[in-house]
């Protein structure tokens, strides 16, 4: 049987995963969402990103996606455990996978002993990182949280002096034997040449996103039949602005991207529905 | 009668407001609601500001208070009319005032023709300052969307080469006869120090909290008994971290703040509820 891999994330950020993804399965249909019109949420209260991570799932399973990947780091960290209990009663019918496992098992194989992992503030605080690290190997790790690297990125600021003071001022906070940085959220990729800047070659960059799709290609070779190849067809959506979505997601993509429809969030539930023109002056709905 | 006034903000930047009125009006009680949790709001679509708006509103409400100050531009810029459409049936039962139009007001009073307007990006593209400035007076409005300042000020990195830089970078986008630049989020009066290190004294820099507390100061006086001086308390109410809320916000206020209890936002709805204690690894929840 075919079917369509569902991709979720915050926003933006999750299209770089998606661009590893589509690198090792170019024949695999994907359809991605984009939550951006409520992105980010690396500061988020805890039962927020849960209560946005259920709708986003939901909309998804609702779309026929019987394979999910969550690929934002912050809502892999908070509840990716949440979902999979509440949406996979039959794991031979459905499956949500993340990318805190992977990211673990990649910063494992390229540390020599103290992995650095930088992340948001809600990824940090959650500890799922040194938490899963820890059931994988002896390794130290020291975290940070970043929390204006998402902004910067999206704000297009990637390659100024902005940017690398920015990165410079967190990596501070870590101690100086950490051998391995784990780019624990997924905006973190384009910013590579300021980390870059910043560390020089005293330590190793780790943007787990390839790992991740050599992991979703082993899972989808041990589960023959769950999804099959389709046409290389992509489709998305977004909760935000569609036309700004599909402008800014292009550097994100590493590639342009298709239409965007829109879906909109309206009192707690997703509906998909035109984006409204951008509207001058207040809004008054009824 | 007597009887509290509400003050109602995203999160921190509203405190820089709530500083200015009790600076006028002393006497008055205060029951501040900072949606921390959920913030920031600039960035998103007008649909979840509103719903956020609504939420938080009510709460304040059922609170009991006749008189709700929303001192957060982007809801004031996108959502006043609609809240006072949707909740002030009787206007001598029940108030909700703006920030909007007494900065509008402030700016046309310090300017001598071309206004710059310095904002969210919501708040921007609302266009609601352009539209208020130009009922009022022939100025010129020129406006810059600076989505990565109140990250910033949250931060705590206001006195640095990174705020400078940033602040720099987004003022080049104004023309150069700006005269006036009207600081249209409540963040930004924390970062007015690199405003000026940027700007020199080439153009006023306005804060527009203490004209919203004349006025509001005046709209009391002018509604004699709607609420009445009390005994200069202030509850605080917050969705996010209320320790980091306490500890954060006296940067905000300028004084240190009282216990701050937490309303916790699940599933669409605001609950009085204890905070969760920080959560190690991932949240699991019925």
């Amino acid at each position: 049987m075919s079917g369509v891999i569902g991709v979720y994330d915050s926003g933006y950020g999750g299209l770089t995963v998606l661009r590893a993804l589509r690198a090792v399965l170019p024949d695999y249909d994907f359809l991605y969402f984009g939550d951006n019109g409520r992105a980010p949420y690396g500061g988020r209260d805890p039962n927020t990103v849960l209560d946005f991570a259920e709708q986003c799932t939901e909309y998804l399973l609702n779309e026929g996606c019987r394979l999910i990947v969550v690929a934002c780091h912050t809502v892999s960290c908070v509840g990716l455990r949440h979902l999979q209990q509440r949406y996979v009663t039959d794991p031979r019918q459905r499956r949500i996978l993340g990318v805190t496992i992977p990211g673990a098992e990649a910063a494992i194989a390229a540390s020599a002993g103290h992995i650095g992992v930088i992340g948001t503030t809600r990824t940090v605080q959650s500890g799922t990182f040194p938490i899963e690290i820890a059931k994988l190997g002896p390794h130290k790790v020291s975290q940070v949280a970043a929390p204006l690297l998402a902004p910067l990125v999206e704000e297009g600021w990637e390659d100024s002096d902005i940017a690398r003071l920015t990165v410079g001022r967190y990596l501070d906070a870590l101690p100086d034997d950490v051998d391995t940085l784990l780019l624990g959220c997924t905006h973190y990729p384009l910013l590579m040449g300021a980390f870059r800047a910043v560390v020089g070659d005293r330590l190793t960059l780790l943007d787990p996103a390839p790992f991740i799709a050599t992991r979703l290609q082993d899972w989808l070779a041990r589960h023959p039949g769950f999804v099959s190849p389709g046409e290389g067809r992509l489709r998305v959506l977004c909760t935000g602005d569609p036309n700004d979505f599909r402008v800014h997601g292009a550097r994100f993509l590493g590639a342009g991207l298709p239409d965007v429809a829109h879906v909109s969030a309206e009192e707690g539930a997703l509906i998909p529905r035109d984006a409204p023109r951008v509207q001058r002056g207040q809004v008054v709905r009824g």
